[in-house]
């Protein structure tokens, strides 16, 4: 059986494609390697989703849109796609197995960033976290540190002064990226702290993490900071490792034109995945829609 | 006093940049000519708006996006924007006033287009409409004419079904544009039925519609429809007439890059205005935070 449209990938932008071209008749494989919802789904509350003027949770936006696509026709497999191969019938090979196609939406998102230093793979899950809204509650009471200084950091460490006694914000600049709505609120919490101009180098302890061990990057000071918990919010890596014959930026990320086409007929990209200025999941939602109706024109052309 | 940004039209992609540019604390006025919602406040239901997986009515839609912006400061004004004046301060000048501003937003949207026979003018609020949700209980028992072929017309003709006795849809081309969901939908309603290659001639009728005349395109054929209502689809016109100043395509609508900048720099035009291949809810409410953001960094710039 060869299908219309096999989406990679089942975050904002994958299922809004889903909905779209399942909604126009076409026969859609979404393949998804974890959970449906994407990188939204450890947002605690989106507030600016355009529809949603109480805000909602990542999470529960993601069972809408899967709900969405699902009901007008579109199947959802769990797997993880390896490799993609171009043809006039294409093929998506994922762990168990391979499936044909007229048309691919690449949609895979972006993984996070992680530090690379000393310390870093030895305490993840157990003390380093890329994930405010998954891991805070383990810190009630106690000292961590928030590594980055735009959006989703003081998003996060927001949300981390819910519990944590004290969080510390470590950033490599001298001002903070994030929108000012959210320093504004950053600033009204007592217990959160800046520290400027200062990268993290080296993670110490045993059982738990002990300390995190920081360089001012003007002075060359070194200095060490008592904590229980790091959190990492230092930026994203675009899932394209198994993308090799498609064009790419020098970041990795797919370029398209503003229809979502790639460097291949018939193979679409959209959302996080793809070169553009701003990643949010109103514009992912709106590219995948665009995707789902650009693969619909090929297949009838 | 001098706005940030004065965004024109309160469709969902202008509701969305304010969403966007009044949460990044930009001091935002939105004008509106007449209420907010645009286009989609005459959509009964909005199946594909990524997020409600009943669908969602699109005046309801209307209302939490207006109260999302507001809830972020967004101020709006009703009012008819009749130029834009650019400079280091840009002035936008309405029918009661004038506003100066740092950036503006174009998100003014489209105009239905009239079929230009003789009898329409006469006959329109009183049996030609262009909003089946507006007039279609008038049309209880009697029957109608559509005009059209893409998916607003066949959406609204089988919206008018549950009404009319009969609907007849008369389509310039040999095939309908509209998806193929809608045209199953259509063809399981018995009383709706289509005639192709045709296109409306005249309107007759005294004190109310009588009947159209209209013209097979193929065989040169005249043929006389007795009917009580004329509902018109047959495409939009970019509301673009004040906008004497900025670069548009053949059609009038306005042509930017993706990241919404128009031809003059400060300038940002977003949703159904703009130049782009699909306008859905979705893209358009993606275009304005789009805009937004881009507003947002030419002001700190």
């Amino acid at each position: 059986m060869t299908y219309d449209v096999i989406i990679i990938g089942g975050g904002p932008s994958g299922l809004s494609a889903a909905i779209y071209a399942s909604r126009a008749r076409l026969k859609t494989l979404l393949i998804e390697k974890n959970g449906c919802g994407g990188q939204m789904t450890v947002t605690d509350l989106l507030e600016n989703y355009p529809g949603f003027n109480d805000g909602i949770n990542g999470f529960d936006l993601a069972v809408k849109l899967e709900m969405q696509a699902r009901d007008f026709g579109t199947e959802i497999m769990y797997d993880e796609v390896t490799s993609i191969e171009n043809g006039v019938v294409k093929k998506v090979i994922s762990i168990n197995g391979a499936c044909e196609t007229k048309t691919i939406i690449v949609a895979a998102g972006t993984s996070v960033k992680k530090m690379n230093i000393p310390g870093e793979e030895k305490f993840i899950g157990k003390g380093v976290s890329f994930c405010a809204i998954c891991d805070a509650p383990f810190y009630k009471g106690k000292d961590v540190v928030v590594i980055g200084g735009g959006d989703s950091a003081i998003q996060e460490a927001i949300y981390l002064s819910n519990f944590a006694k004290n969080v510390i914000v470590v950033h490599r600049r001298d001002a903070l990226r994030a929108t000012k709505i959210l320093q504004e609120k950053m600033a009204s919490r007592a217990n959160i702290s800046v520290i400027y101009d200062s990268i993290p180098k080296e993670i110490f302890g045993n059982d738990s993490i002990e300390k995190i061990g920081i360089t001012n990057t003007k002075t060359n000071e070194d200095k060490d900071l008592q904590v229980d918990g790091i959190f990492v919010f230092i930026g994203l890596i675009p899932n394209t490792l198994f993308l090799s014959n498609l064009t790419l930026d020098k970041n990795g990320y797919v370029i398209t034109d503003e229809n979502m086409n790639t460097s291949i007929p018939g193979i679409f990209a959209c959302g996080d995945i793809r070169k553009k200025q701003l990643r949010q999941v109103v514009t992912a939602a709106s590219d995948g829609a665009q995707a789902a109706v650009s693969a619909q024109h090929y297949i009838e052309n």
